[in-house]
């Protein structure tokens, strides 16, 4: 590769003789070794030492604990899985093939808040990381690391490892320079606030600060972000923000929110991203957000000029809007800034900022529980991710999701979630296409009407309404069957749906039973 | 009374014309109201206006929705609910006869974690407060009003209230004042930082700040507050005590945390208390509090010189150590401050401290989930509190919890917990009087295997091992039988125990089985 692109992204000259293979970095990991890894939901993951990695174990043991910011792309959890590197994984995933390992139990998977693994590192509390691997845009003058399209856990993994690898991605823009805001909390007992006001401002240094005597290797790659995998809005995701919308609307109406609402985050995937892309037809201007992750409704947002800013821990797009990004840099850089995740998903941060917050459920029950991450109760999807982070704190927690799954067969509402990762103090608004309910200041009984008439699809209303009113007559302030709850994922697992064999006979029963 | 009691108690003078009778100032409610009261786990309640309250709704209708800080002693919430005036109930209790008409679904009781209700009035998320009625120990010259043995919610409740009443309680020693910092965060979308960077910090002011115009009756009491209803530490409670203390140890020779540990929070009840207690037997020095109730034990370790500070938002004291406190107030007062319950349990400052915390959980289960609030799944005990706030930011997030309950009819540890209030992302420790359970960095499956044999009771540790590992093989992160999650608490209420009618038998086929 030409020198003078090197001498470009490689600052400090001293650091220019430590370039070397992927398969020479590789060499440098033990068997047993804690990894830091850069990548937050497929943006700036690292892309050639994963696989040097994953080649030498097929040839001499080699399991590590993997931790990230998030999910990683191209792959790079399915490679390291099948060539078994992973023994531990921290602490969010999101790859079907190491989602099996996870739960057939071959895999341990450390599902974490997303702000908090860098402060248990930082504490002690878990293995320190042996090597960070990060990849980077450029390595500054005085041996600051430049990341790319994510920070993610990139700074404090490089800040508190033992070593630190470098990949240096000449794919990346060098204009990416700037983008990033690189804030690392004060050690306790003389920490001090995180000095953050407003989602524009910048608090700490665009580049990540290290000894640049702890790089012992710098690898140059040329592979680009895997692309994102959200599908585009349909009926059901528009008719989702068209409630949301519409609720916005109100509560600025009614003097509880400016037009320009409070900062929006939004979480992964396709239904987070399709609400946020509603806000293209809605009445609210100078929209900012303070979120994880930046999606293409972000960009469709700042195009519009209805979003004046957007600060977040990654940037994942598809790829069309990805290389418009890439390549109108300075077009955008002044409406962007990514920071470390600990610091996008701050409780401290997200409370002071006031955010509305809107996450996807797998299920939510009548009382305001949610179900983030577990399929029947038993089964890892991705991870809590920042879902914790955000709802917790947030000024609104919203949460969005279809009714209905696999044709009707499951209902997302359900009496009672098989795993709870949002407990009713957590949640304000669930939302779904049927409608929105309102939950602020209401008792768990009072929220049970609201769910089951405003969000559950109408094939299972009656079931609900059956349920909800023999538990309210045995008692109790969450009335619960406890010999019944679970009978909706039982009977999916039993006969193919929720509903059972028949479906519309069962569901019509109970009500005409109580009418 | 005397005039010179009155003006030492009132000194802005023009106030000491708005002295009234609690009956007159029950007057001033109106049916449908909301009604703020002081009062936090038993203290600082106000103990006259309540009662001519309840005795108006004898002859008119006169139902309210009631907020306060946390529990009120003086059996308010009884006599209110007995008199039907309460319809609405928020944020916490732990009165019987209200708790009877919660679970009956007679009073809508929203159970939240005690920081989020301040800032869900502010923001006018949930009604606002029509009259606040005030616990004071003085009223300044300039009308600021000097809360007495709590300030829970006052504060805010006071600044957002369109009234004020004020009880000067004069059983309460005027040198209360000083003792209380009251700091309100500013608005949003302005919202600075909150400065407070150490437990003994001072960053507000000595008494609630309003417009004296605001404050229109005042009434004159002489009731003391009730004394805390703990039960003195026994075996167990000593056993678990020591278990926590050993890990205590353990970490500080490890290096990961200082003699001084880091400042302490503990949950209100007996075993949390006597956990405290439990450390005047312990190596560590120069201990500090960050809570929100301080009880006995935080005495004693002052007296014993093992304390330096505690702050918190009550002092709810056994009744000999009330009034040793209050009849020593110059010497404890060095050492104790009294806050808001918004900054007490503010996300913001417990992260940024680095608390450890120690919650009591009705149940946990293997997984590290834990329910503090629900009696078989239904069943509303207290409320969540500040639980909440404590085990989400805390350094360490320990529960506490005896083993067993009812003889060993019921086990605390189960294979799901029938309600969640804590999801394993929350927990770090667990500790019963059989041991203590570490679930850092563990993965669900590894959880399991601590928490089973280092917290479980014998009598239930085979079929928690047969539970267990029967799920695992069926699979999942989690591994559950959703069909058998629950059975433990319907054969309790079915045969009266979660073992079953024949207890020993039972319990030990499973693993005969297995083995």
């Amino acid at each position: 590769m030409p020198m003078d692109q090197i001498n470009e992204r490689i600052r400090l000259p001293r650091l220019r003789e430590r370039l070397m293979s992927p398969e020479a970095a590789a060499a440098l990991f033990k068997d047993g070794m804690t990894v830091g890894m850069s990548g937050f939901t497929r943006a700036g993951d690292c892309k050639a030492v994963p696989f040097a990695l994953a080649e030498r174990a097929a040839h001499e043991p080699l399991r590590i604990t993997l931790m990230t910011g998030a999910s990683l792309g191209n792959d790079i959890d399915k490679v390291l899985t099948e060539a078994r590197v992973i023994a531990r994984r921290i602490p969010f995933q999101s790859d079907p093939t190491l989602r099996r390992q996870i739960n057939a139990g071959e895999v341990m998977f450390i599902d974490q808040h997303l702000s908090e693994t860098v402060e248990q590192l930082r504490s002690g509390q878990i293995a320190p990381v042996d090597i960070a691997v990060v990849e980077a845009t450029a390595i500054t003058e005085n041996g600051g690391i430049v990341p790319t399209t994510s920070v993610g856990n990139s700074a404090s993994f490089a800040v508190l490892a033992k070593k630190i690898i470098v990949e240096i991605n000449l794919t990346m823009p060098t204009g990416l320079e700037g983008l990033h805001d690189i804030y690392i909390p004060t050690y306790r007992p003389h920490r001090l606030p995180i000095p953050l006001i407003s989602p524009d401002q910048r608090i700490g240094l665009p580049y990540i600060p290290v000894d640049p005597e702890k790089i012992v290797g710098i690898v140059i790659t040329q592979k680009a972000d895997s692309p994102s995998n959200v599908l585009p809005p349909d009926a059901e995701t528009n008719a989702i923000a068209g409630h949301l919308n519409e609720f916005l609307a109100h509560e600025v109406k009614a003097g509880r929110l400016s037009p320009a609402l409070q900062p929006l985050q939004a979480g992964i995937g396709t239904i987070a991203n399709a609400v946020l892309h509603g806000m293209l037809d809605s009445p609210f201007q100078n929209l900012r957000m303070y979120s994880e992750v930046l999606q293409d409704s972000t960009i469709e947002l700042i195009d519009a000029g209805r979003l004046s800013f957007a600060s977040a821990s990654s940037i994942t797009l598809s790829k069309g809007l990805y290389e418009r990004v890439l390549n109108n840099l300075e077009h955008y850089k002044s409406r962007l800034m990514l920071r470390p995740q600990e610091i996008s998903n701050h409780p401290e941060v997200i409370r002071r900022l006031g955010l509305i917050c809107i996450n996807t459920a797998l299920e939510c029950d009548i009382y305001g529980n949610v179900n983030s991450t577990h399929v029947g109760g038993s089964h890892m999807m991705n991870g809590i991710g920042g879902s914790g982070d955000f709802a917790r704190n947030a000024h609104l927690s919203v949460f969005v999701t279809k009714s209905i799954a696999k044709n009707g067969a499951i209902s997302s509402i359900v009496p009672m979630v098989s795993h709870v990762d949002h407990t009713e103090h957590d949640t304000d608004i669930f939302v779904t296409e049927h409608g929105l309910a309102d939950l602020r200041g209401l008792a768990p009984r009072e929220r049970a009407r609201q769910v089951i008439e405003n969000c559950a699809d109408p094939l299972y209303r009656d079931l609900l309404r059956d349920y909800f009113m023999r538990a309210s007559r045995r008692g109790g302030h969450t009335p619960h069957l406890l010999e019944e709850a679970f009978a909706w994922h039982l009977r999916f697992n039993q006969e193919g749906s929720m509903l059972g064999k028949q479906p519309h006979a069962q569901a019509a029963a109970p009500a005409l039973a109580e009418a």
